[in-house]
């Protein structure tokens, strides 16, 4: 099979280095080059040494990179990339943007809680949100993907069935989540120095996090109806991973096997979300490294509480995995193509 | 000054070990023996090499330490602790439950909880449910304390303000808690096993944690009505420190600053419960090996729910600090005495 | 192309796990039965949730296992796997020994260190140790391969270029190894009890070690002379992994450089060893989830001290993989089948 | 008794902080304040929120620290303290360095590691090394104390029984040293990055760190003739503390037994130096937060081979609480005035 040709824009941060990884390893792709603006002629092997002897990829200038690919991944602070989709869609190349400015559908959204317009509307018209299991018919076709933040991944394919489905008695919704440190990118800061992190655990944005519109806009879609949310993330002491504890009230007729069946059925031909038996719970350590999202179940019968647990790999399914199984979606690729690590479990 | 005699009972555990620790540096006290069913005729160094050259005590008899001890401190596993309450009951001996055993006032709870019946009711009729700051004037003449339990103590200093003011909306709760894993005890198991939690994180016991009853119990105390929780502990990959995040909707027209005043002025003259200046997070790292607790205030405008969280040492405040603090409540003693260590930042 | 048909006895445990999901994604091989004493009838995911979904494998009797494969790894305690190399030898299929059993050549060191004899002196005879580097040629022809430990795989690498080529002045060679622990396995432990682990560090079995036979055995099959070690193994608070901090005095004349250089051809042909360029150190963090062998070279000229730091995955190339890879050469695969991973960096 | 006013410039990076901690429950001493150049007028629990609610004491002015303490500790970067030492000197007070320029006598060592000179050369004949139980008599009457770095202080306490008596058969001492990662500081730097560190392992500076010319001064002296050391530091994912593993030849006809007389003797008097029994090991977990130094000794018979076995927290003896130790021996208070705490041992 002929192999496409794949570009990475901010390939040196946490999220670009990761989807050079997984792609070094895809079957159906080779990467026609790498940039990121402060490394211009560096190996990637000098940021991250797990490459060394592997891959020999130097950050090439940003030009290049277009030029040589198919498809450009794009991984950047927000207010960024819409030059690069621009870039793209004039070359008539594909654009997966794995940072925040595609995401939401609402410019209003956006300048609400990111501070900036969206200078290129047009485009904001083309592209098409990426949560691969939900959206998969309109990914097929779309030319620009906004790549779902990790937090909103983890909480939209926990509360899918749900809300499809009208069980939920009250449309507000909490969400208290908790992400390993690489979620804070490679940037240093105090919050991110060892001692600091280390035997410590915090919340922090508490209910000011910008994933909030985002994981609003999936849920109002998937409930037809405006779906509010409390969200609080914590930051945990480890590398990769996250895990959302969601509190949802439902209806008191309907019983734990019941939602646990609807969620069976709704995900059984999608293997990435792995709904896993009642009385198990999910935990980081049985999807880092991997592009799974495991959800396990419960139900607080005293208070009619739904409580479900989502667990993903932060910078997998939630960045470089999914922005991956969406390009496999879009060339027709098996959606699990260069996907298929199984996690260690220790 | 005269100090006082203090025997532990079931010290070869964490909390048991905790207590000796920390009495050993009390400027009131002497220890008149340690106990613990498997170690008689060990020194406590042979299991906590920490105590080298600095205790040499040894695990005597359950009745020499009761003879020689004016108070005793139990940190035994539920179910065991009533015989020791009564033999100190009858030698006129105070008594401190770190145990579950003396928590709960209602033994249908009890029973309910734990499977087993009450069987000394009188003794239950006389201890006292050792929340120093909130029950201090009781503590004071008692002679039984149920010491609180660690999730049980950070609930409730969180929520005291809050519910003794009546400012709720919905008296249903929700706790997302997180604890570290000396809370898990020193008995080994597939689930403290280190390459298990390590780089792990998940809920466990989702919405059927033994704390809950006690968690309502003063909850609904502090509000003078029903409440009810859902709590869901999780287990964080530190040793020591207990988060709890908490969710209560409150009314509309009251503000942060308000709360955040109303906290202030509760906890004035209670010097282990800091209540943070806004825009701060409570976060393990400042309270643990430590007897504090830290509260931090946050108002999510948008669905008026206000989140607490609060911070404790689940060994120090959630367990042998605060039996300490009771025992210097009941003998009039610096209600910080022996508890002053400054928790070290890094 | 055909595959082979690969069994696992010993597959409960952490490298018995590794073979499993490693082999799990070998192009080459299907899995013929997965065996394991305490386990039968029970499927792996149970015990390694990571293979949920994955994996429906199920823990089959032995001789199942055995007749239903080609090749047999075992991954089982010292003094056990003889008989079933016995079983396999006399049905004509390969065995794959990842167990301490087949490493040492001379029955009277196994005596010494390990208080056994060999009971099948003629399968001793028939045994390779596969070091994969360096008994390549030897390991293409050998129908049991004794699998080298963890630990003697760190040094052998690192020391080979030097002793085969007389470098050192002085045939008393220091080890200072440092391993996570998953290399103390799945067995429950007070010594790998989370909370006694996690931010604590400390050598064990100082100058004791079982693999100090076994790296001397190499060691002087290299230098064709008798080599001693020192070697001291420490426990690192981490999952995975071993550094190797070797200390060897060399004759002054010679230069880092040429050290270098001579390392550099000497694994030229040998994709998983990577002598890092000078000025570079070995770190776990760049190898864990791999089959590589990372080596950084030192030199204290103020003391002639060459410091050679290897650093392995005791999981993959320290166990599975390298297992892996000796079947690959057995076989005649791609050396590097199904070891291809890239390690993450972070 | 009346109280000392104590100074502490530099209170902004970790060990100042942890002397602030420290002297904060000092029973002879009383905060005369606290100097950071880059936080003048900010309170010190802003910094470190440990401190929150404990002390309210505020970053002042250098000259007003000085004037209002009668003994000032410094804990800066090299280079920078003879300027205070001088002003101390002048004004009669005493000064103790926690920094690296009054450890070294020879400047010729000084300008070979640290590339500087020494500009007050007569302060230097007055400092003293403040290895506190080697140096006590000495230290009593200094005026100026350069107080140990951690490596060397745990290398010093490890070796000096051995040295002072002669018994190594070889002047080439290898130091395996292992830190947590607090000794890098409070700075930001990519190899500090919790996602760098955490599950990472690796040495640094190999035979290259500035702690060598101090440890080989320190291990000469005990030898009355010139010992040379290997020194190779390596960074540790835990927060505090110091394993060293020290390899030292000794004469075949010494006796484990013999060795660890002469180190229960040597220590008898110094509670902060614990020789642990034969069969023991040293481990950080167990003098993690306290000024003790463990130590640990072990033979290898067939090498000849001793090794020492030291463990300190590299913040308490390692830095403050050694600097403490020193202001005690100075001013006659009780060594361990401020120092009891007690490790916690998880």
């Amino acid at each position: 099979m002929e192999k496409i040709k794949v570009g990475v824009i901010g390939a040196s941060g946490y999220a670009g280095a990761e989807l050079v990884r997984l792609l070094l390893s895809h079957p159906n792709v080779e990467i026609g080059g790498i940039y990121s603006r402060s490394y211009t002629g560096k190996p990637i092997s000098d940021l991250y040494p797990g490459f060394q002897n592997v891959s020999y990829l130097v950050f090439d200038d940003e030009d290049s990179v277009i030029h040589n690919s198919d498809v450009i991944f794009a991984s950047l602070p927000h207010g960024i990339s819409e030059k690069y989709a621009k870039k793209c869609f004039d070359a008539n190349k594909k654009f997966i943007d794995v940072g925040a400015d595609f995401r939401l559908y609402d410019e209003e959204d956006y300048k609400e809680w990111y501070n900036l317009p969206y200078n290129e509307k047009e485009l904001h018209k083309e592209s098409v949100y990426g949560l691969s299991e939900i959206y998969k018919d309109k990914i097929k076709d779309a030319s620009i993907i906004g790549n779902p933040g990790c937090y909103p991944t983890s909480v939209a394919l926990a509360m899918y069935p749900i809300l499809a489905n009208t069980l939920q008695s009250d449309d507000h919704i909490i969400i208290d989540a908790k992400s390993g440190v690489t979620g804070a990118g490679k940037e240093l800061s105090e919050g991110t120095h060892f001692p600091t992190i280390n035997e410590g655990f915090h919340p922090y944005k508490v209910a000011q996090h910008r994933h909030t519109p985002e994981i609003e806009q999936s849920l109002s879609d998937f409930a037809k109806k405006d779906i509010t949310v409390t969200f609080v993330p914590h930051l945990l002491p480890v590398n990769r991973g996250i895990i959302s504890t969601i509190y949802c009230k439902v209806n008191p007729e309907i019983t734990l096997e019941a939602i646990h069946k609807l969620y069976c059925d709704t995900y059984i031909d999608h293997k990435f979300v792995r709904v896993l038996p009642l009385e198990k719970v999910s935990d980081l350590k049985y999807v880092t490294y991997s592009n799974y999202c495991d959800i396990s179940l419960h139900l607080d019968k005293r208070t009619n509480t739904l409580i479900v647990v989502s667990a993903i790999d932060n910078m997998v399914k939630g960045a470089a995995g999914q922005a991956i199984q969406n390009m496999n979606i879009m060339y027709g690729f098996e959606e699990d193509a260069g996907l298929n690590y199984i996690p260690p479990s220790f």
